[in-house]
């Protein structure tokens, strides 16, 4: 056995995954001497990472074959599930030894499974998915929610550091992904909030920007007041985070919550109303686009 | 006609309720150097004032009736109508070119009836509820909401600063009572947020406090967590603002969004997750108590 098949250090990384989040991720790991080999559905999207030296694959698994460490992040659990689980995927063709990282926010469950169907063949898998958006991916600022093995753990820290600042394993598999599920939840919360409340104020006839400005520094304060607020009130509902996105959050945050025994009414009602927006056409918006469903319930109303 | 009735320098102020909140600012408005007397429906919470030379009044309307201006800050809304409009009340008893100063959280349409009814006996009316809690009262940093004439506004500014540090006027009667309204939406979505996210990290096993570190300087950061998370992680509910009292607010925020053609489904979950916990006793504690409906519920169901 070589020093690399025992969990050695990592020098050539496969990068699954190249959208606005990955791209930049992928691109800082070739900033700090990683050996990048890349792939991702949409094949344009490797192309600035693939000009600045990075290796091309024409799927998951053949990225995975030749890496120490694989990480992805692609967008729905059912991605995760195919490029990992699926035949000629990664679980498949990665290399006994290899670290696979799977920094999708996707369903804990799924994170277990992978992470058993790796064992069984000596390879480590564990879920780190992350905080921060595209400005976090972008300036190395990401908060990284770590499950799995502390020896994994302890391999990975190089990695994750070059791509996030706050890094913390919450346990075992799974359990980076029920801590990401944790923070959507409680961001749903605070977007129904700054929505109903900036919507409530502007049908009101107040200046909701001297609102924003007048409470932005008291206890209605939040991330999402502070960065959703002023592009609500000027009308920009383009994604930081899309809408799409959260629901799929929100919907594996419910799931593992009711089958928890616990039952988030808060998230639900934020579920839902995220879902009316999807079926108006606004899967494509930012989430701060929530604010137009108050909106245009006003108008029709009034 | 005298200057005072004019609308002059205030120098004698009436303060009628001096609970946790209204003790602090008049201590702030003696310091200051204006002659204060003082009403509370409990007296023994005037003492402190008193001593430091405040001057008891038997009611409201006496108070008010030496007075060059009459802050109020009581419970609820019939406890407002029935210390300006009753009989014997602030309207019948406060001199012509009075300005009177309702500080508490009430409703808007209540604040234009006051405002209507001072306008007909020559004295001046408006309405400034306060965000910043018992904390920004001690302090004088205040965040104050006001509605009401331009001219009074500027009348009331010296004495608002003396209590308050963000000040600012959103129209006329009424639109400060709508402001914090505003302001309290806001926070009842943070709050389900909170609570549900960390109701689901302890449920699921997760290190709360690990999470709460992981994720306060991340997109779910906000005042509500940085402030009662750390409280619920430790089993601390004690009120720094009453469940009571966020409900009362709650329902005036959801009564006046209803009626102006807003449907704030994030609201109505709060409100009823809130009387939820009141009913089953939890209305003398802090919102951040909020949290235990979940954690109940997580224990029954497993």
């Amino acid at each position: 056995m070589t020093n690399k098949d025992q969990g050695g250090e990592i020098r050539e990384i496969a990068f699954i995954g190249t959208g606005v989040m990955g791209a930049s991720m992928a691109g800082h790991l070739m900033d700090a001497g990683y050996a990048l080999s890349v792939y991702n559905r949409t094949r344009s999207k490797t192309d600035a990472l693939v000009k600045k030296g990075a290796a091309w694959r024409e799927s998951a698994g053949e990225a995975a074959a030749s890496a120490d460490a694989v990480i992805t992040i692609v967008g729905y659990p059912k991605d995760v599930e195919e490029i990992y689980l699926g035949p000629g995927g990664i679980i498949e063709r990665a290399r006994p030894g290899a670290l696979l990282i799977d920094m999708t926010t996707s369903s804990p469950d799924l994170a277990v499974r992978i992470h058993e169907a790796a064992r069984h063949r000596e390879i480590r898998a564990c879920d780190a998915p992350v905080t921060g958006g595209d400005k976090g991916a972008r300036e190395a600022t990401l908060s990284v929610l770590f499950g799995g093995d502390e020896r994994d753990y302890e391999r990975a820290l190089p990695v994750l550091r070059v791509m996030g600042k706050n890094i913390a394993r919450f346990g075992g598999a799974g359990s980076g992904q029920t801590a990401k599920l944790a923070n959507q939840i409680i961001i749903s919360g605070a977007m129904l909030g700054v929505c109903e409340g900036l919507a409530y104020a502007q049908r009101l006839g107040l200046d909701a920007e001297e609102l924003l400005n007048c409470v932005s520094g008291g206890a209605a304060s939040s991330w999402s007041l502070l960065n959703y607020g002023p592009r609500i009130l000027r009308g920009d509902f383009t994604p930081g985070f899309f809408v799409k996105h959260f629901i799929k959050d929100m919907r594996l945050a419910l799931e593992s919550a009711l089958s928890a025994g616990i039952s988030p009414e808060g998230l639900k009602t934020a579920l839902s109303q995220y879902e009316k927006l999807s079926e108006r056409g606004g899967a494509e918006d930012g989430t701060q686009g929530l604010y137009r469903i108050y909106r245009e319930e006003a108008r029709a109303g009034g």
